[in-house]
């Protein structure tokens, strides 16, 4: 973790196996220096199973937002993330094993409105590791991404809650009303509708990770499913745009009866497709 | 351009319209500066259709590429057609007009190996326009991405060479022979078998923003929709990372038939769904 003085919570979650089979160390993923080291204090420089999940959020009108903070959220989710493959996976290689898993998420498959950065930070990981998959396979590396939707967290709900009270005073009225009036309170329906906790997500990773063939997609929400089907159906683009506009702009206040729906369809065949 | 002692050439191929119907203007969209002047030079800063074609391209094994190279291709091919767009379109959403063009790639869409960093910003780009796209059309905003695949310029062919030449020291043996003698090779095979001339993509791009209603994707070549497609038909990500992996090391020498059989199979029924 970043900063070891945070450890109580999960030390104590922990209990007997903390300094037996559980070991912290220091690490931020945004420092070469600090990658190595970590790398370094681990026996043998030996990782079995790596997974990347730091990962910071980004919400609001790219007129609001500095190329350089666009930059900080790029600094963890993507670079931070190449900075741990680069750092292990020689070592795996010379192994001939190993099983890498990255953190993605649904918006790493499907653009959403209003979450443009975050967005392409977790699509540049998608194309990253859709690359590195191919070479990998030939060192019986795995690879596996996981893709969750919205997860309940206190870091969710604390980013919702200020970026209703902000001003963003170089933003034209029109976009921050869509933001503010349309967007925002689809999104908490979304999030009520189809959250999942972080105990879901983390039952999914572990089922990724004892997979004797672990797929190298897994969304975790198979509410998702038909989202991302949109855009896979028609190679235009349209479909997934429209779609979405029409959910947004002109059919907002069905919006809630629409995710119920989807929910009903997709539960009885979809669901047992994913993990 | 970013030199405008470069421009003879430009000028020539020009003839009567330089000075007329045709400016040009330095840019360098790595710089947040000279974005801004450019446009500030621009006649009440009016742009009707903006292209964004800057682009820098990598390969190699990302062992042998540092953090700080990576982030020089994002900084042209993701940051800087963020920072075009942002000057851009605060005036188009006041006219309720305009059309954003984003050079993308093949390797937007789907990962190719050896090829992970440019991949990422290309995929980074498709995942930031997504999610615009949305917005901007409640703004009646087009956005389109071009997406072609291998480009026979001056520039791939000289890169293809300087690498074949390379040393990369850091990487491990087996890993520079499959990029030196599986992945040049074939790649080699794939540029001239597939490659598109500077012109057709031109061509391609004068349709896109002299349509009616511009779709959002624009493969420019049919040969990579069964590719795409591949990814598209499994979204367990299994099937193409098998075929690529298939295609790269187990078929090597059957890559060029196989490359041939393509070419016949979709010729007929596909290339009149591209533009």
């Amino acid at each position: 973790m970043r900063d070891l003085k945070k450890k109580n919570k999960l030390v104590e979650a922990a209990g007997d196996v903390y300094g037996k089979t559980l070991m912290l160390l220091p690490l931020d993923v945004c420092s070469d220096e600090s990658v190595k080291q970590c790398i370094n204090n681990v026996k043998d420089r030996h990782i079995d199973i790596l997974i990347n999940n730091a990962g910071v959020g980004l919400l609001g009108p790219v007129e609001s937002i500095s190329i350089e903070e666009m930059k900080r959220v790029f600094e963890t989710n993507f670079f931070g993330v190449v900075r741990m493959i680069k750092e292990v996976m020689p070592d795996m290689k010379k192994r001939r094993s190993g099983h890498i898993v990255v953190m993605s998420s649904v918006m790493g498959l499907q653009g959403v409105v209003f979450n443009d950065v975050y967005t392409a930070s977790k699509f540049a990981m998608e194309g990253f590791c859709e690359s590195m998959a191919v070479q990998l396979m030939k060192f019986n590396i795995r690879l596996s991404m996981i893709e969750p939707g919205p997860v309940h967290t206190e870091f969710e709900t604390k980013m919702m809650e200020d970026v209703a009270k902000m001003e963003y005073p170089g933003v034209d009225a029109d976009t921050v009303r869509y933001f503010k009036d349309v967007y925002l309170p689809s999104s908490i329906d979304i999030f009520e509708a189809m959250g999942q906790t972080p105990e879901d997500i983390a039952k999914c990773t572990k089922k990724v990770i004892e997979s004797s063939s672990p797929r190298f997609r897994n969304l975790t929400n198979s509410l998702y499913t038909p989202i991302v089907a949109l855009k896979y159906a028609d190679e235009t683009g349209g479909l997934s745009v429209n779609t979405f506009y029409n959910l947004l702009f002109n059919f907002g206040p069905l919006m809630h009866i629409t995710m119920s729906i989807l929910k009903c369809l997709t539960c009885s065949c979809l669901r047992r497709r994913t993990i």
